[in-house]
């Protein structure tokens, strides 16, 4: 079995060397820029752990797994526009660096590279690949529209918010194990499990990046802490406290979420105050519990020795416990 | 056989009747409404018609024609938005109806889509179908790039814009026959030979596009004639008159090109007179002819019974007799 390091160093490795036609220059070189910027990179790696774990070949699942990356880089791409994001990475966006024009058509190229690297999958295999990578991409567009909708609505529930972000971010992990699953000749039950497996993990994750963004260790965290406070974010804290806040508690959430321009520092301590009265950090913890649990209870029921799940489990733990 | 006005019929139904998810209603409406608006439809009706040639099952072939109107009206919605163009067939374009968020993530679903609707072929020919389309939308995105990029540029030669409209227009008619050759068994050989016939189509298709621009009846044109004049878009007329015209003639030109802001009808006709003086018209014509030529010559070499072609010759002699 390969270590998550040897398997991030393919992944790195693998795009770092990775060719773009040079012309035309205005659609390739924003590609090579975005996946250059680097990032967890996660997602490729989930595709060859899944691989490995069923004994399959890391080197036939090394295209798929950079298809995926390339399919969540064109999110990224897309995203930043929609959210005029001046930052990716702490570098400048493909919008910003280029044009708005460039990022449109450039990821565009990029949802149709994903497809061709990710259909580099024996035939035997590639009507289900195809399949559940096109699934998973029309989700994940739901997730982010869905997610913009949220934005401008004042009857966001708790059920609505897991669903934005199962669509949003948690399908993707699901499918990166699936397709590495398959590329390892799972049978189907299996690889089912480890779609499961990573979409509620994904799930656990988003939740755990709520809670990262008010109570992460500001020299760890490496975004602002308080930012989704700032921009009235609907996360699971906000959606909670909105629907358990009574009387003053409630008047002063209403106060913050509607005063416009705000001293941001009054308002991250306000509203992380009320957070801390209404107790919506230890809410949201059981709820990422309850999913980490029903992650692991999936990875569990797949035949293979345990030991050799203990690289996705470490990976699910690393996810769990990280401060960034 | 079915006469085009039957297939056309198969098409303008299925598309009506598509149903679409509800929600988010946001990222469906804009497909409905854009599929609706209507249009040549060509594309379709090209891979219905190569499929009929080689006496496949026309119905098993709707679904991928589908996708592939599909894939064209996603390119009209990115393209709309990186041209600032506030209609389409005489509405409004989707960013305008609603907002340019919702035509960039519509826009992405719409690609997904078409992957989903061209994949639903036959396994034994889903590889090669994914790879002419994959590599004929990369191919669109590149010609579209380029197609931006001549905008700006002063150095495009004829060869350029070949390998452009080639890129953006003509490749498309190309898979769309490809993929309706696949479907009705085609050997490898023929379905290239339509291929070719689709691409070469494409070009005379283009360049005829701009002679009517210049020429077309204002009646029947459906577009403001002299349109690509006042935007001074490089078409095959500019481009030539730009590398023949000499003295007076390019000093002229060159005057109304630059001149910022002026009265529209002077500028239409001082330039077209131009053309006239040049005989750029008459290179177009004959470099359309070529065009036909190479790909009525493509078309011969298929090996079936010279009556089955006759609807696929019809559909090419009106393409380039066409007034709109």
């Amino acid at each position: 079995m390969y270590t998550p390091e040897q398997l991030q160093d393919l992944i790195n490795k693998e795009i770092a060397e990775k060719h773009y036609p040079l012309s035309p220059s205005e659609l390739y070189d924003p590609i090579q820029y975005i996946m250059s910027l680097g990032g967890k990179r996660m997602r490729p790696a989930l595709v060859l752990m899944a691989c490995d774990l069923f004994e399959g070949s890391v080197i036939k699942a090394l295209q798929p797994a950079l298809g995926i990356e390339m399919f969540h880089n064109f999110t990224l791409m897309h995203d930043d526009i929609m959210d005029r994001a001046p930052l990716r990475r702490g570098r400048q966006t493909v919008h910003t660096k280029w044009n708005e024009n460039v990022a449109i058509l450039s990821g565009d190229v990029m949802l149709v590279e994903a497809y061709k690297l990710i259909t580099l999958v024996d035939d035997t295999i590639l009507r289900k690949v195809l399949d559940i990578f096109s699934e998973t991409a029309s989700g994940v567009c739901e997730g982010q529209q869905t997610d913009m909708n949220f934005e401008v609505s004042d009857s966001v529930t708790i059920p609505d918010y897991i669903e934005m972000i199962r669509l949003k971010t948690a399908v993707l992990l699901g499918c990166s194990l699936k397709i590495g699953a398959l590329i390892g000749n799972a049978d189907d039950q299996f690889s089912s499990y480890l779609y499961k497996f990573g979409e509620n993990l994904g799930i656990a994750f988003q939740l755990q990046d709520d809670i990262l963004d008010i109570y992460g260790d500001p020299e760890k965290f490496g975004k602002q802490v308080g930012g989704d406070i700032i921009s009235n974010k609907k996360t699971f804290l906000l959606i909670k406290a909105l629907e358990i806040a009574e009387g003053l508690d409630a008047e002063e959430l209403h106060y913050w979420l509607n005063s416009e321009d705000p001293e941001t520092e009054a308002k991250i301590k306000s509203v992380t105050d009320i957070y801390n009265r209404l107790g919506v950090r230890q809410l949201a913890e059981k709820e990422m519990s309850h999913f980490a649990e029903q992650a692991l209870s999936h990875l569990e029921k797949i035949n293979v020795p345990s030991e050799r799940k203990l690289v996705l489990r470490g990976f699910a733990d690393q996810l769990l416990i990280r401060e960034n």
